[in-house]
């Protein structure tokens, strides 16, 4: 006897869409732009919010949340760096965060004390591209030691995002790593991936980071305002 | 209305294992033993096959399944060093392979003429972790670049391999990688991983992966013979 389960998981996705959507309003209401960043296993998103926190958190007022299959470790690292409750979503097995979760970790938000939401997804390149979480824009990580080939075969999680920040370039010098190859085949991809070359231990790249992340502040307070 | 999604996804497994039952039994009945190949996005699962292939593919009669998310680059890397037919699967959004592909790809395998089948599988760390495939053995690999608590974030994944091996280590003079603390933390999640250290560019290790690939060789066959 077949086995139905496209509809079930069609069922379970749309189930997800209404409360990204619910979560996509809540912040839009707020003024509050959500960056979820994604990536695979140790491609340095929590170094990147470590740094992130560390520079931009005693001027804008930043609240995270983490998602892991197990450990809250990546919580802990981030909670050093900022005095604002970090949000840890163990998910026990599943590969994705999902909106549900967003939703629950928001509920502990005073989003009218937040002016930036990061969400740091499970190390995955492949599920989390198929789970909408109500953020603003996504944004992609890939380390120059993961190769270059990335956006070819993993190409649903490289068309969704905004930027893509190639990571760890300070590795450059001791890998065949070709950065404009790389490139292409992220434009190749997603024509409109706006590129990042960074590395969160030199600090080269952070300054344009944070003029995007600055931006999205700006961006969503003032479209809150003129819909007020 | 609640969405009973765990009974659909037990009945997809249930019909998986068994699957992957008649798999292992095939398998053993020919004396051939097969390893998946388990790991991150850029690993090195690919640069390891394609050594061990050059290196090994004159003596051994080497199989190998390949599988990724989109692409047949990989199997396009490894049909460089062995003349016989490299078995791509695309799973078109699937986050690992299931038992099925892997039967469908020894359908045209003549396993009389094979020593030892490879399956390289999705990179993932979590999904693969789930699915038997009707593998001897399983494989985790985990490169210096991505930081020592993976075991820990990934569990199941190290759980249920038998092999780990900590790859790139030629990276580790530019790297704060601490290998001592990951192996302790492979051996919190699994005390009898055996691990190995190795670099595929260097070649450092591979003799000892080499001993390991033999061992299975030899055991597989002798067991199929003593059982004929």
């Amino acid at each position: 006897m077949p086995v139905r389960v496209i509809d079930v998981r069609e069922r379970v996705m749309a189930q997800n869409d209404l409360i990204a959507a619910e979560v996509r309003q809540r912040l839009d209401d707020a003024g509050v732009p959500s960056l979820n960043l994604m990536s695979s296993p140790g491609a340095g998103k929590t170094l990147l919010l470590e740094r992130t926190l560390a520079d931009l958190a005693p001027s804008l007022r930043i609240a995270t949340v983490v998602g892991d299959v197990q450990t809250q470790n990546d919580a802990d690292r981030l909670s050093r760096h900022t005095s604002r409750l970090v949000h840890a979503v163990v998910t026990g097995g599943a590969c994705h965060l999902d909106a549900r979760q967003i939703s629950a970790a928001l509920d502990a938000v005073d989003l009218a004390d937040t002016d930036l939401v990061f969400i740091e997804n499970v190390g995955n390149l492949v599920c989390p591209a198929s789970w909408d979480l109500g953020q603003t824009s996504d944004v992609v990580l890939f380390a120059v030691t993961e190769g270059e080939d990335k956006p070819l075969k993993y190409p649903k999680m490289f068309k969704r995002s905004r930027y893509a920040l190639i990571t760890k370039v300070d590795l450059l010098p001791y890998l065949d790593f070709d950065v404009e190859r790389a490139i292409g085949y992220l434009r190749d991809v997603n024509p409109n991936i706006e590129v990042l070359l960074t590395s969160a231990r030199t600090g080269q790249g952070l300054d344009e980071w944070y003029d995007i992340l600055r931006g999205h502040v700006r961006h969503a307070s003032h479209v809150a305002a003129e819909s007020a």
